[in-house]
């Protein structure tokens, strides 16, 4: 119990449980490979629990359902009844409870808002209200973002706690004890709905230096047997009580926080506890000697509470996190682009849950999970994405062999969803005829239209509006016939074709799907043979199409050099280039930090051009026009414009990255333009609200500036712009990247990462990725769209292009003649929803039930149109679903809206901090 | 449960504690230090006893009662309830049970039964009968004495089992199936009394490989949840099986044993046991598919049992398991001498323990425990010397804080014996003058000696005849006049003397002291000054005393020449010179193997001369006549010749040894006699019983000899002889000592080691001994007690001799005159014992009680007279006991003699295998 008198030193016993990073998830979970890494997450399990019930003072702290939900599995049901017990006296208590600890800079809100749906679900059903979080627990990720915090506040939790800020930034507010504070954490929503009180803690997340008693560890335990040698009582006790005086001075109230813990401890509960028993014993005796300290077993709960009592006020923060930096030259702002293969299967998964899973499945009915084609399930699906949240998942910052693991657990999910959206479809259109799947189309391999005379396309589109989508299919034919639903003839390309697979041309057509629904495409050939030569091989010097876009190549070094959008009349300069950036190697005078999987840090400040000059080829069609840019072996693109298109797509190839000449290479393409920056630049928070950024500057503290590009690079998850009074060029990324805007006009994305050399925190392996495939490295392919607008109409623009790349239209494939009573187009809605509308999530909740979530995508100030409040009629949305009760839940629906109720916090009113006296530590003697 | 018709696997999970090693013996109970080496015992036991808990087939045996009853004493009386309750039900099971594990090759059997004693009477005490321990367990000793095994079975064990044996020898023992032996471990004692059934384990003391499921393993643990990654039961169950049936091809019954567990495991039991129990119950469920394999939780008296019910005959054995190599290159010959100095100060402990604390607390009576100088303790002296026992202790296999740890127990428990001593002697001498302890006489330290021109000596004599001992002690005056109990004067002498203290002088004199009893000498100033010229300069050509001894010099080299017994008229040739083999530092194309505080291995099997000629000077008193020797400035020798002595002194001084040219020195004395040995010569077992030797031979096996000097080194605990048909050299030794006679005539005892290189054995230190007064490396002065005679009655001469060196007099001084009424004489006994019988032990067993051993000494070849029976008159041995009663006990004095009832074992008959046939693995599918 806390002492209102004293100092009350808070005690939390944790493990940090990573879900993958050196190994697997479940090599994690199982204890498997400790050669490489000892931890096994069902050992803490069993072991925490049989500690708690030896003392009733004991508290322990568990955060990553997915490991929870696997041990539980595993428990007799007297086993449940006990940690229910357990759970429900408070001495084991939940925090954070998402499936994992999402990384902040990598992952899009979409994904983070269903893993910790899926975490917290499993809590509320198996532990009710008890079971809920109050605390959200980030002491891992390296940097945060500001739209996490707004999740967070929105989820209902009364306060967030993590590990890792910058370095200096941690200095100042040390100094200024601004450690705990208030994050306004959205410009749109009103106070405090985005309000989260955010605790820093003081030691990451370790145990302070000599107080670690985990099996891990080699502290000193407390030896108070005077009968053996070695009684060291009181050099314990003295020291504790010194390091409590030295927090205490850096914290605002007569409470401190001591994280009792770290990666994968508590293996062997009985060390820590044993230990802490005594701690909390012999410091607590010399009370009788008029210490001032009482120490406790506690939780970020009960200390949040404690905090909370004090009314007192706290400083306000409204920007984010980010970059990270824990030393002058130790920027963690690699990992932003990272594994960026890996970050695009990531993306594209999530959108293939959304369509494949959830919303089939819903809209399908209960024969989508049982049906013709078998039984499909979602579950392994949301749980591959889940576990892809990890803050060493997506981030990329994973072994090679977790990362593969990653990867393998995501395309089962992709089989199981099949089988869900085969059924549905089926159910749907009336048909049951076999459904392909060609999953590789990225690469041009698909057997069935490379083989066949005849197909069916279905489109599928998730997107609450209807889309026009421009299909490309590897084919063998030289020409064919595509036709709509309606039998109406479409217009097509075939042109040539380097593929993986056995095609050697592409079939290209636009097509058009409605809102939440499919239409259906069916495809013939004409004529076999080469595709007609359409391609010209004289430079080009423009493309355009008719509605929008406009731009120029300069015919000497075939790079871009404008960009016009013909409707605003808008003209900017622009060349875009590849470049690397040399990585060091650490063999440097000022720091000894190589480039890494998380670190970036060049060795010079200036890239290196892949080639001043492109090989360049364009082909003109009707449907698209593209020009094809050659800069050496292993970088290439196409750029190229689509006939309806508002957005110019810019198709990069980067790989494999040649690392003959022993230099680690960072390669990024810069656009630069005669935009006016004046350093600023934006980029989104988790694909949600967009965030300024000033080079060289952070918005709460007097930044001294020690890497003039790694630490001017900021999280790019779904776009980027720089904009002046007149122009704003905005670009829509595939997946999470890393950029920055270095020179005026400029902005740059950093697209792959070869690396020679860990950066030593942890990963112990360089960022060198090979495969099966690509054993001479790695080669991505990535697309950047842009898009140039009047600043005040952008978001107009950039907003649905973003959804339409994060929820992609899924296609699905029929060989031969579809039979007639098929049903070639359907819908889910009755109509479109409004601009400003986004169909988050639809979802099957239970058997009765779906879970939808709509969202407002604009940000209060973006849009004179579309930020306006807009008004959704639920009853007249859907055309199979009859909406017969709608409960409003919160943004986890783990809790009712209504019952919602969360810690109110009072941010300081101007600069005077009105500071409660320090608790006196006069007394202790040491 | 075992099954007839089925091959049982024993899994004996077990894990092994050394009583100090890597840390000492505390910071392993605490789990201190754990940078150096993770162990923390208090874990263990807390751990394992959780684990047994849940689920009642679990096993566990516990072996080194220093830990346990270190942990008894911090439980719970509900824990220590709980725990009686798992030992009677046999769940947890003490096996061994003594307080350490000792070391076979350089322990003294005195020693050995005090340890084994104190810590059977723990168990016996807290859990009766249940908590004795059936099996002795020496699972890690580097070689197995045949006296150890003699004692076992004296103390009541069915059965022994350890890990380690000669590689060739299991080789051969696998072959034939000769793993499980009848050992007979004695030539006096009459069948059974010291047979000891003797099983070798298969693994040494760890699991079968890929099995291991400790934290501080890295095998997989299995995985059995089909729903989660990497599934490997089938696997496990596959390799389990094999390993079976490997293990079951070279045994004997359809039983076979897995030690499950090794160096400190089960910190955290849970990980063990979870996997046992899946491991059991996956393989046993292949029973239901006609696998005849029955995994079961056991321990090593269960095994035992199996084996004892299987009625069969076994092996026979009479010799040891000295020396142990485990590869041809890596004969565990070095800690036989490894330390001398800290085993002489074990063995000079040993001394005061039994003299100090133990006979006199007893002779002294209440009085000593609490008397006019406080409160007397002999616990710590026990516990100091039981500890020291341990397998890494006087050993001198321990690192450097470790070894200086045990030293300062042992200092420590001097200390609490001076108390009882000074209580006791009060008592018995009626006079309470302060008593002074010169503990530092063996550096001529004495400041109560080199100051007081007036000082009495007490000497107690703690053998039970009357001894003649020579006194010397550090002076500053040039003559002294020293009277004896009767106030007759006695012969002194003062002689020159280099002390690390003030001293100039030293004063020498022969006492006579009754037996189990004190005199008193008085000393009186006559004289200050320098000593008389009694020194002579010139080269001595020989030395003789009046009784016995006359040995020669040769004028040119001044090295021994001859040996006579004037007696019996004989003469040897005898050179006596000092010698180093390098030691290898494992560049070496045979092998990697260095020499290290385990390993001796030379790189040359011709050791260099440290001088081929030594300087001389030579002192002849009536008191003694000595030769001092100067060999370099690091080897030095006194030979000395006492008035009444039969034996001849060889006081070597050893150190700092050079290293200076990065060699490391192996330093031996050699005798090299015209005695014709034919390759035999004659070692003791634990200073008991003496075992023939040959070199380059094995009783038991056709020996490859490949170490020609390692190979053929033995330990030495006492003494070692060489004989043909008329001479018996016999050397007794005042510590273990590793040596060997390689040459016809020869025989070469191991001094000093001083090397540059860890063996790579674990300790991870090369033995390279310096300390705060030695800083340049450390000096080592011991002796030699050289003894000339008949080989049939040269027995007659070591015996008495070596009890001597082991058990000397205890010298305690006061200042000044005694007051008139002090009691000067004193004996314990009415009457000496006859010279066959050695008083072993006589000391307090509880307030009423004493503990006495009386041990016949001679083996029943040695001595025509003394090898007879004898019978002693227990009510006519003590003058100050009263015999009330007397209850016959075993050797470790945890059972009456008439209760202990062991397995009988029959030996097989001639050489014919009455082999069982193999149960049939045959249905085994992998």
């Amino acid at each position: 119990l806390c002492q209102p008198d004293m100092l009350n030193v808070h005690l939390v016993p944790h493990t940090h449980d990573d879900v993958g990073w050196l190994k697997t998830v479940d090599q994690y979970f199982y204890g498997d490979r400790n050669d490489i890494q000892h931890a096994g997450v069902q050992y803490i399990l069993d072991s925490v629990v049989d500690q708690l019930l030896k003392n009733p003072d004991r508290r322990f702290i568990y955060v990553e359902t997915a490991f929870f939900y696997r041990w539980w599995r595993q428990q007799s049901s007297s086993m449940q009844q006990t940690v229910k017990q357990l759970v429900n006296e408070g001495r084991l208590e939940f925090v954070n409870g998402g499936w994992c600890m999402s990384d902040e800079a990598t992952t899009h809100y979409s994904a983070v808002i269903d893993q910790m749906t899926m975490g917290l679900r499993f809590l509320n059903e198996t532990f009710g209200p008890c079971g809920r979080p109050r605390v959200a627990w980030h002491i891992d990720p390296f940097g945060h973002a500001r739209e996490h915090a707004s999740m967070f506040a929105q989820m209902g939790y009364d306060g967030f706690f993590f590990g890792r800020l910058d370095y200096q930034d941690r200095a100042r507010r040390m100094m200024y004890r601004e450690q705990e504070l208030l994050w306004r954490a959205s410009d749109s929503l009103t106070p405090p709905m985005a309000d989260l009180f955010t605790g820093i803690l003081p030691n990451g997340y370790n145990p302070p230096e000599g107080f670690c008693w985990d099996q891990s560890c080699d502290d000193a335990p407390i030896r108070d047997d005077p009968d053996l040698e070695d009684y060291n009582v009181d050099d314990v006790v003295k020291r504790f009580l010194a390091i409590a005086e030295g927090q205490v001075r850096n914290t605002y109230t007569n409470h401190i926080i001591m994280t009792m813990g770290s990666d994968f401890q508590y293996e062997n509960a009985n060390l820590w506890y044993k230990n802490l028993d005594k701690l909390i014993h012999y410091v607590n005796a010399q009370q009788a000697n008029g210490i001032k300290v009482n120490v406790l077993y506690s939780t970020p709960s009960c200390y949040l509470q404690e905090l909370h009592r004090t009314n007192l006020t706290w400083a306000l923060k409204n920007d984010d996190f980010f970059p990270y930096a824990d030393d002058a030259h130790d920027f963690w702002t690699g990992y932003f682009t990272s594994r960026p293969a890996l970050k695009r299967y990531e993306r594209i998964s999530n959108s293939n849950l959304q369509v494949m899973c959830n919303q089939l499945e819903v809209l399908g009915g209960p024969v989508s999970r049982r049906g013709p084609f078998g039984v499909g399930d979602s579950k392994t699906m949301k749980e591959a994405m889940a576990v892809a949240q990890h803050h060493d998942a997506v981030s990329g910052t994973e072994k090679q062999h977790v990362a593969n693991d990653y990867a393998r657990r995501l395309a089962n999910g992709w089989q199981h969803c099949q089988v869900l959206v085969s059924n549905s479809l089926a159910g749907l259109s009336g048909s049951t005829a076999e459904r392909i799947y060609c999953d590789n189309l990225n690469i041009s391999v698909c057997p069935l239209t490379e083989s066949s005379k005849k197909f069916s396309v279905n489109v599928y589109n998730p997107l609450a509006r209807p889309v026009t989508w421009p299909v490309r299919l590897p084919v063998n034919g030289t020409a064919y016939v595509v036709s709509d639903a309606n039998g109406k003839s479409v217009d097509s390309q075939v042109s040539f074709c380097v593929s993986r697979g056995f095609a050697v041309n592409e079939l290209v057509f636009q097509v058009q799907a409605p809102p939440l629904g499919y239409t259906t495409y069916s495809v013939s050939l004409l004529q076999n043979g080469p595709p007609p030569a359409s391609t010209q091989h004289h430079t080009p010097t423009a493309i355009k199409n008719k509605v929008l876009n406009h731009m120029t190549f300069d015919p000497d070094t075939g790079l871009l050099s404008s960009l016009s959008n013909l409707e605003t009349k808008q003209t900017i300069k622009l060349t875009q280039n590849f470049y690397w950036y040399n990585a060091s190697d650490g063999n440097n005078v000022e720091s000894i930090q190589p480039s890494g999987a998380y670190i970036f840090r060049p060795n010079s400040s200036t890239p290196f051009v892949i080639s001043k000059t492109a090989k360049t080829e364009s082909i003109q069609t009707p449907a698209v026009q593209e020009v094809r840019q050659w800069f050496s072996p292993w970088v290439s693109q196409v750029v190229r414009l689509y006939a309806d298109s508002r957005a110019l797509e810019l198709e990069w190839t980067v790989g494999p990255v040649p690392i003959d000449d022993d230099l680690g290479k960072e390669v990024i393409t810069r656009l630069d333009t005669s935009i006016q920056t004046a350093q600023y630049f934006y980029t989104d928070s988790n694909g949600r609200e967009v965030l300024q950024r000033k080079t060289d500057f952070r918005p709460t503290w007097n930044l001294k500036q020690s890497e003039p590009i790694a630490g001017n690079y900021y999280p790019i998850n779904s776009r980027a712009f720089i904009k002046d009074d007149d122009d704003q060029l905005t670009v829509v990324t595939d997946r999470s990247q890393g950029g920055g805007s270095i020179n005026n006009g400029s902005l740059e994305i950093m697209l792959h990462r070869r690396l020679l050399y860990d950066d030593v925190r942890g990963v112990a392996e360089p960022l060198n990725e090979t495969s099966g495939i690509f054993p001479k490295g790695l080669v991505v392919r990535g697309r950047l769209l842009l898009s140039l607008d009047r600043p005040a109409s952008a978001a107009d623009a950039h907003r649905p292009l973003a959804q339409e790349v994060v929820l992609q239209p899924l296609l699905t494939f029929t060989g031969g003649d579809l039979h007639p009573n098929t049903r070639l187009e359907f819908s889910g809605l009755q109509a479109a929803l409004p601009p400003a509308v986004h169909l988050l999530t639809l979802s099957q909740w239970d058997k009765d039930s779906v879970l939808l979530r709509l969202e407002h995508q604009f940000q209060s100030w973006e849009s004179k149109v579309n930020s306006q409040p807009v008004t959704v009629n639920l009853q007249k949305l859907f055309t199979t679903l009859d909406v017969l009760g709608v409960s409003e839940l919160n943004l986890s629906a783990n809790q009712w809206k209504d019952e919602m109720k969360r810690f109110s916090w009072t941010p300081e009113s101007g600069t005077a901090h009105l500071h409660l006296s320090v608790p006196s530590l006069q007394h202790i003697r040491t």
